[in-house]
């Protein structure tokens, strides 16, 4: 698999599109508000620049795509506003692998611009945005052109599925039962990309510009931990239904990986040491359950009802369907997906009504050293 | 019409795609090399920016998309052998409309750029590439942020249909027999347009910096002169055929008018000298067969049978089709659409069997004033 070419959200704006079943992202970007606050505060506050260059790596496409670069931009309004000075010219990058749909987030722009001035109670500065296509993993932008890097959910999406882990029998991604040369191959395709990335990145940001990155990840030092590793086994349970019933060749699923690997705070942390071009500001772990509903419910104080539970696994199904697509169907073709997340939702029913699921999300801030 | 929103190129790869039917804009690129040539050279020469930074206003989705740009490339990369100067870094900025088709654009860069540094004979600067959504009616870019002005075929775009032209009975663009008021219109939102795009560069292009720019235009003072409207005439003769025959409204007809102006270049000129901010280093007119074919078999020696003919009224039919459709779409709906391009064609392999029709373009080549 050719991860950079096949490797993207559903795109569109369909029922299936990840524009429409990103909720789960979005609640995640919500947790880690505070630490983009602080950085882009300490940002604006120690360099004042005339021009404000924000690249968001892996920005997608959907309602998430614009919503982190709002919240900066009125930050900065904020602080303009506060010191009397002349608001900067913001540059807004948005950066996805070539696949992204693109189409779908420059169609949604002029809205959003008049939306963001309509939200403003002065004249905000002007505000450049264009689409950068091009894997993270290799330069994407010029020498010291950026002020501020964002990445949400993103990065643990590898650049390619690790080599020799042919043996990862009726497995699609690290699990308990796979072997050790797998776990291996898992983390150093995370040790080479991460690096790789950090590197890049160190080239293209200023001194003192800021860095904040949230990985889809884990708390556990053990990395087929099932914090981390359940909702692929849950989908590779389904896929090993259908090997049964010969609707897949059991070699077809045992050639299939995801290209994913979900860090602890600590394999974050230790490679931005050794690549040693940024200071560690912060490094922080939050969690949300898997059924977005559930942390909206908890706010409401509302219990939940068996519909809202079927509604959880359809959201959870959607939402790894919309992430998971175009990777299966380039492996599996086209004509499997139904049946699989049909089945796949009839697991997660299953399993949600017994076991209480969370994603971890680890948040690293970053500030590139002089 | 809201023209920011419908005018765009017909997107993808298919039969009646921009992409399949941009020959005509592709000959008119090859016939104003040498002024390109010479703004380059001479822009490198005078600055030997460490970052080039290039925009192409009207971009489009297509072959011709990236042409340009390597060809800027190539003559930069040969000054920096010739001189000894490392490459520099690339900057490319693709502009257009957000209706155009950037997926498909971004989806090309990876084997564009491969092919150009294949091309190469050492190794190139590199080359970093993004989409720019927005119309060039407003500003587009940060403040001195770029060194070259591309834009081909784009600028006979008007921001909007004139106001005023709802007397332009029977026709869809200036005509013959349009009233004098209407041409009044379309020159003045000529005017209007043009002098607000130079306005926004004026800001945005470095002084020193250079702005080649390419009008489908005229090279009569008269602006209903058929060598700029025929192409336009026979197909109000196919829309007003359908008018007759029920399947269109005559006030359908009546109010719909194309945001084009096709101006002589003493009217480019005139409006640049207004503005102030440009020299003008170049000026010249150029001819292009409507049957691009016909230049290509020119060049082979080659005479035209009866067959080639009824070629040339088809590529010229969905050369036409592929600007027009989506506004057409817009206006009309769609069911009208074959049809109306079945009886353009017919008139067009009538017409072209006995007349010689060309394109007249006007290309200026300028530089930003210190």
């Amino acid at each position: 698999m050719n991860v950079s070419q096949v490797l993207h959200m559903n795109g569109g704006v369909g029922e299936a599109s990840y524009s429409n079943n990103s909720f789960v992202q979005q609640h995640v970007i919500s947790l880690t508000k505070s630490i983009r606050e602080e950085a882009i505060t300490s940002l604006y506050c120690s360099t004042s620049p005339r021009t404000l260059a924000i690249a968001d790596l892996g920005c997608s496409s959907g309602p998430n795509t614009l919503l982190v670069v709002s919240e900066f931009i009125k930050v900065v309004e904020k602080l303009c506003r506060a010191s009397n000075h002349e608001s900067p010219e913001y540059m807004i990058f948005l950066n996805d692998l070539s696949g992204n749909d693109f189409n779908n987030i420059f169609r949604s722009l002029d809205s959003f611009k008049e939306k963001l001035r309509g939200e403003m109670e002065h004249e905000m500065g002007p505000c450049y945005i264009s689409g950068v296509p091009g894997s993270f993993y290799g330069r994407v932008f010029p020498k010291q052109s950026l002020h501020l890097v964002h990445s949400s959910y993103s990065l643990m999406w590898l650049s390619k599925v690790p080599e020799n882990v042919n043996n990862n029998k009726g497995n699609i991604y690290m699990s308990s039962t796979s072997p050790a040369n797998v776990l291996t191959a898992y983390y150093n395709q995370f040790q080479r990309d991460f690096s790789k990335f950090l590197k890049c990145r160190a080239v293209e940001v200023v001194e003192g510009g800021r860095m904040i990155l949230t990985f889809l990840g884990r708390k556990s030092n053990n990395m087929c931990s099932k914090e981390c590793c359940y909702i692929w086994e849950l989908m590779a349970m389904a896929l090993n239904d259908m090997v049964l019933e010969g609707i897949i060749k059991e070699e077809q699923l045992d050639t299939f990986n995801i290209p994913q690997y979900t860090p602890s705070p600590s394999e974050v942390k230790l490679e931005v040491l050794k690549e040693g071009s940024f200071n560690v500001d912060q490094l922080e772990v939050s969690e949300v359950n898997w059924n977005v509903l559930d942390e909206w419910n908890a706010l409401a104080c509302e219990s939940h009802s068996s519909e809202s539970l079927n509604d959880g696994a359809y959201n959870v199904t959607q939402c790894m369907r919309a992430v998971s697509e175009p990777m299966l169907i380039n492996h599996f073709g086209e004509s499997i997906i139904e049946d699989l997340f049909d089945r796949y939702q009839e697991i997660l029913i299953d399993r949600m009504s017994k076991e209480k699921t969370k994603f971890v999300n680890v948040t690293i801030s970053l500030t590139r050293k002089p």
